[in-house]
């Protein structure tokens, strides 16, 4: 059971994350690295400004950068890293060739008929591919993965939802990667934070309601929640922060809470999977971004300081790596989810 | 009208923060500056690892500091930087050898007979000082300024209190310089925030209900507000930032919001007060702690981002000096309003 | 005695450099800025990214950017922020038009008939000016000032050169403002340092020959000694560091060499001129970028660690405020000194 | 082959890489973890302020800390992490015992009779362990490595002594885990620099000499050479970049150097030994700290930018990791040297 991918946008911030993931990956080889018109014909690892470790992969180094255009891919599965504009046309292109895409973009993530998933939360959201396939008459499809700070939040929200939980303050400490490269400039944030992300808010606060919604057979009923984000830029270089501030219908204590969150199971099976999907550590001063961003190799969301806040409420911080679980590893689960499942 | 003024822990930050802030000052002149055990009768210039900027001052460099002892310091207001164990006992000495003592730390904040105090914040609770000075059969006495997260806080709170403020919840981002010197190891905050500091949710939920409680003749009676924290490090030297989602028992917009902001008025002839007391700042990416910090002299809170958040709700940004408006600056500014009013 | 100044590439990194030390100057009033096509027309204090401090200077908020055509500017001085490139043609094209351009750019920092000057080091190479009008018939002329590293090196090497020096090898640490905004990406430099900085190392290994150099009339003689450095980025907002080790014909003493910086004089009556030139630094950890960048409002250099380097060999740090002393501030000295001179 | 090791200084940054290097070594075993009275009998993963990755190692978390004392101890091979005034004393109480000491303490390295060691620079300076143990009537023996900063530059000088090497200029720009835990505080070096280390220019410009000096049969002729160092902090976690200014007594070109870096073999059959002792970096702009000190899993040293510097010079810039292959790497590097070479 190998599958070729391709990666779409494959220089940038995340494209990199997508390269680096799947190098060795025990069932997807990277056939195809395709980037934007003036990349095209170039040598990836030539080209590349490689940000996220030592050196390029080598099974990745001498590939020919191609086109955006389907014809000229040869591949099962395609990773999107494209920007939210360009995603839009160019992912649909592809899907209506016959190609399966798992993106990690924005565009199509809260479409009605787009499968929005996180595989430990809600794969049943698969079967919007079949109503996907049927309306709008497409060979392939797309299937997406949250945004990074929203997917680190509603890991930890979903094990929460049985307990009654009704309102959720959020207020996050993001990474620079997060913006992509260059994305920050070091003058920007040098002894200093950034109050504001471009868009961000608006898909924390909008995302879980789907996530957390309930699959009807045709479309996704959202989750009865509130979600109220302040998002902010902080000098770490990978891994979002979040101390969330959570109310419930009822009275919950802080052992609740902890166990709720280790009883979110890992879907066996899937390479990337990690062994345990929420980290709970007890330390009063964890989980720190440079610290905890690898565990489960960037794929487990490492949660502490669950506190009691009041009555019915509850506060943690929770903390996930960016680019893995939030970005590329997101997408890679998802890919590894369909494998499983057939349905690539 | 001219005061002598004794620096209590003057190596420390807080304590060099005092002296920056009093050079010049047109009504205080340093004339002692007071240390631990193991640093008297040394040269402050010689001894203090000066750190907040290029050089001590002149006109403390050549102080030989002294002990601990209210015998041996000649001053009409001693300022207190000390940590709050050492407070408890060294300032209540103090108090009760006749000196005026303005102190930062957190020993006394929250006793019953000490005030509390914001000039712009709660000025009539200065009223305590005469039930203070009864009850503990003092000559002098004490009055406190809030912990830094707090005043920053309290600053933009006190304007939406008539508005039917009920409920808040705060994330911060606090600045190095709040944990002193040494403080933070630069490994454990090098690509990394903490998220924990030691005791200052605590604070930060049960100082704000007492500065917004109403002074009652001989005692305060606490506001009816629930305040919820999380407190975390960056890697920022000076500035708290403060994420804030405040609920209201009635609708509010953000002109109402912003309005209220402006109303607070700084106290006139106060040396160190900062024309605007908060700046609202209308960029959608700040208030930013280096850029923002030193608005009004470090005196200014800076606010921005005021954002409606559903029924009843708004949220915004807020951004001080947490060594200046923080601390030194907030005892100082206390002093001042003390002096004006005759106090001293 | 009142300039009106303007100021080519006002919306860069240095541009808002000279914007920020012209706000309330004795002498120049900023009467226009000028940007590139995309941006004249538009409102400077709307379209720049401001970064320097906290608010665009009131007098300049308001400005029209204007194109880089001389007919279209008022005013007896230009100062030039451009890039090298875009520099050539347009400093040029003014000088020919009259203006005095008194330039950052490192355009024509080697032309034979262009004065490289440091008012403190070689004023007298300003004589270069009648050669450069005569040379290229231009109605006016265009001044130099060195690259933010070799000044802060030239300033300490101008008082060695009597001691018989020879040789230095230099390596230095420099801010991220050197590099311009958004210049250097946050993923490349935090936790991490870069040794590369293209054009850098030339630049300081040729520059300090013209500037030591004797002006006999019609062209300067360049000095005899040889400059190798190795240069390097670090995460530091403000302040070029440099570790210099100097090599003379001769043996000389750390007193010798103190003496001799402290020796160098500045010029009088120049508003920008700092008291000091040189500040030596006894403590044997200093200078720090952070605490000694603003020395002398940025245009003192700050030397210490002076210190015996094998025979006929003293090495030492020096340290100076990149964009005051090595750019903005640079430029306007030598304008200062340029209409003490009558030269404008 | 099997053998037990103890740690001495567990507890501090370096003791902690030893831990986090030696588990799973295929060799070595910890069988105690040895720290100072106060911690005696405390448990080390409860004690220790673990700062160097996400968790204690679970086959030392449980180990009860031992006191300083040999009779206490059971091991074959002694890691000393241990400040230097401390060393003096216990790493010799060790040896007279018969422990053998790896130590990465300065207290021993310039003893006359004792081996200060590179595996891949001078593996026969371990013939001096006889003449220590003669001299000194020990049972045991000590053999040290040398500073971190120094052993990143003798690596590279080594194959450059057949080139007729004869002076080093060198200017560092050193991580903060070299200043131990909790070290360098962060308000220190937030956007700044440190131009001084304490110590570190004297082992700098000392220690080369020995290492590359000839072992004589009872005494080591140190190498003509003279090394001049300046010293400087950055704020980078691990991995020290530094600037190398070479002269020769002869004409060398870029090549020659460069092949004479990549001539420097590892020695066979060692665990910790890296596959290449130099990794010669051919783009502008490396080696940088962040992405290159994992090469050879931290016991690489990278090299880059070599190039010409006037007649008979090269420069270049080397950088490794100083607390793996410049601290406990190096030490377990010689510790392995020895039970290969059956010292053990």
């Amino acid at each position: 059971m190998r599958y070729k991918v391709a990666i779409l946008g494959a220089t940038g911030m995340v494209g990199q994350k997508f390269i680096q993931l799947l190098d060795n990956h025990p069932w997807f080889d990277v056939s195809a690295v395709i980037a934007s018109e003036r990349r095209v014909g170039k040598i990836y690892g030539e080209e590349v400004d490689w940000i996220v470790s030592r050196d390029v992969p080598k099974s990745v180094r001498d590939l020919e950068m191609l086109p955006m255009d389907p014809k000229k891919v040869d591949a099962d599965i395609v990773f999107s890293a494209l920007p939210s504009d360009v995603a839009r046309e160019v992912e649909a292109k592809f899907a209506a060739e016959g190609f399966v895409v798992a993106s990690n973009a924005s565009a199509f993530r809260m479409e009605p008929d787009v499968p929005l998933v996180i595989p430990e939360v809600n794969p049943d959201h698969l079967g919007l591919i079949e109503v996907q396939k049927r309306n709008r008459g497409w060979d392939g499809f797309i299937v997406t993965n949250p945004n990074c700070t929203t997917i680190v939040l509603v890991i930890t929200l979903k094990p929460l939802m049985e307990l009654g939980l009704k309102e959720v303050n959020v207020a996050t400490m993001q990474a620079l990667s997060g913006a992509g490269y260059p994305g920050v400039p070091s003058l920007a944030i040098t002894d200093n934070i950034l109050p504001f992300i471009k868009g961000e808010e608006d898909k924390v606060e909008s995302e879980p309601l789907k996530l957390l919604g309930r699959f009807e057979g045709s479309e996704i009923r959202f989750a009865s929640l509130r979600v109220s984000a302040s998002c902010h830029r902080v000098p770490v270089i990978d891994g979002h922060t979040e101390a969330v501030f959570a109310r419930f219908d009822r009275d919950v204590s802080v052992d609740d809470v902890i166990e709720a969150f280790k009883s979110l199971k890992p879907i066996e099976g899937l390479p990337t999977s990690p062994e345990e999907v929420i980290v709970v550590r007890e330390e009063q001063d964890r989980p720190q971004p440079r610290l905890d961003r690898d565990a489960g190799n960037g794929m487990s969301v490492v949660v502490g300081r669950v506190r009691k806040d009041g009555e019915n409420g509850v506060k943690y911080i929770a903390m996930g790596h960016n680019t893995v679980r939030g970005a590329a590893g997101a997408s890679i689960l998802n890919a590894e989810l369909m494998a499983k499942e057939k349905l690539i």
